[in-house]
């Protein structure tokens, strides 16, 4: 019971409210892991430079990720600088520098060929095929991207498209690939861009699923603790995917609790920068908290 | 069994990417009225100038609404025009003719201010303040505002809340008055000013409960079909309101079954211009979708 994750491992400079962090461990590998490791084994796929901290990848050995196919290159790790204000809901991007991550073709192990469930966290779409192609046996691939390969990548993308099973975007990625307004409308469209599940999650105003079969909406929990947003999307995919690789089946039920699952993730990543709140979360603390949601959200 | 609604009768011009609709009946009272009429007595306490159209006052009565307290003043009545762009999430407000409006002084009948549930939709809170001194026994008093009030008349609407029980703003008034950006610190600002229930309405994304004793959240109703959503949020609240002056209980079972009602009645509102939907809606109607709603957000 295994889970590969292809995305970045970054160093992150964040800037909210309350206060400013330099170089955290970050990245949409790193967070999803995070929350996906409560639920199954993690094999991260993704690239850093020299200067890379050792207690990082010390960090990520001890939470149980794989580290089999995090390779390590000449030059500098990806990094990302950001800033947070008013409602924290969007991130303004100071800086970024790419570093290693702009000659990145991930290698997996022949035993790791073998996984079944994928994701493909947002990285360049022909790295993300790249990888998919390696894969022998792919039973779900659930695939983010981000507005850039949108725009930059359009034909990658929707290429990539086809081959996956979820698609997970925020509401202004959803918008902008399927160019509609409305979400149920774009839902619509993106799903018949290929991907049989569609997952668009709305920041501080939870998440819609769309599919052929169903349609399935859910508030965020409601937390006043909102210290560092950056990753929330990330941790919540690793709940989502990490839930449904545990439980195996895949249908409606099941989904629904996926979802839910990594909407409280989500709200754990917030309440702390970086990773710092995630990398103490516990199984019983997820579920807790689930049971507080579905109090709040029932009638 | 009655509920009261102070609010404006209006005459509504509204373009939206669907068409144009001219003098169209609307106002926050009208809204309110049709739906909290599939719960309860609506008494409707507004004011209408000499151009209001007779068929729209043969309208409300053969939809039952009480129209003892809607005065006819010599002047113009009230008239709203709006456009809604993109997502038709905000209204771009092209004009405002206040009319008979300015001058607008609530006169009620004994038998009226006897009556226990009272909405006092947006108006000035001047006109607000003097509804409520005249009612007798307010058993459950609900007020709406708007931005202009929050700026204009900040001390009259704060000295308000001390006597009310819900206040229900949108997330753009919840955050104006309160001066905070998280919704559920805003909630909490709000209910210090006095109301032990705050709803923050979130349009397209739900709503926010908060009392002492509970928080509560839903997804607004998943639809495509969104054509005008003026009055979706005097619809919530007339479902909302309506319910609970039915199921006469006010505790945490009723206030979410009330917010879910508010919620389907305003999902219908936004699906053609004005009351063109809630006009034809029954209670078989809003009892169908909210078990379909229930369906979307169970998990």
């Amino acid at each position: 019971m295994s889970i590969i994750v292809l995305g970045t491992v970054a160093l992150d400079t964040v800037k909210t409210p309350f206060g400013r962090r330099k170089h955290m461990l970050g990245g949409s590998a790193a967070h999803f892991a995070m929350s996906a490791r409560l639920f199954t084994n993690v094999n991260l796929v993704a690239i850093i430079g020299e200067d890379f901290p050792a207690k990082y990848i010390d960090f990520l050995q001890k939470k149980g990720v794989i580290l089999t196919s995090l390779i390590k290159e000449r030059g500098r790790t990806f990094k990302w600088e950001g800033e947070y204000k008013g409602d924290l809901n969007t991130a303004l991007t100071l800086n970024t520098e790419l570093g290693v991550l702009s000659a990145f073709r991930p290698v997996v192990s022949e035993g790791q060929k073998k996984i079944e469930y994928i994701f493909l966290a947002n990285v360049d779409p022909d790295i993300q095929r790249h990888l998919l192609e390696h894969m022998h046996s792919p039973r779900l691939v659930g695939l983010d991207s981000m507005n850039y390969w949108i725009h930059h990548k359009r034909g990658a993308l929707l290429r990539l498209l086809k081959k996956v099973d979820i698609y997970v975007a925020n509401d202004q990625e959803a918008r902008a690939l399927s160019g509609e307004t409305n979400l149920i409308k774009a839902a619509r469209c993106l799903r018949s861009y290929g991907p049989r599940m569609i997952l668009i999650k709305k920041g501080e105003h939870g998440v819609i699923f769309y599919s052929d079969k169903f349609i399935f909406s859910i508030p965020a929990y409601p937390t006043d603790r909102v210290i560092d947003p950056t990753g929330a999307g990330d941790t919540f995919a690793g709940g989502f995917m990490g839930y449904l690789t545990w439980a195996k089946k895949i249908n409606a039920a099941s989904i629904k609790k996926a979802i839910a699952y990594g909407s409280v993730a989500a709200s754990f990543n917030v309440e702390d920068f970086g990773l710092n709140r995630t990398s103490r979360l516990t199984l019983d603390d997820l579920e807790r908290r689930l049971s507080m949601f579905r109090k709040l959200v029932l009638f």
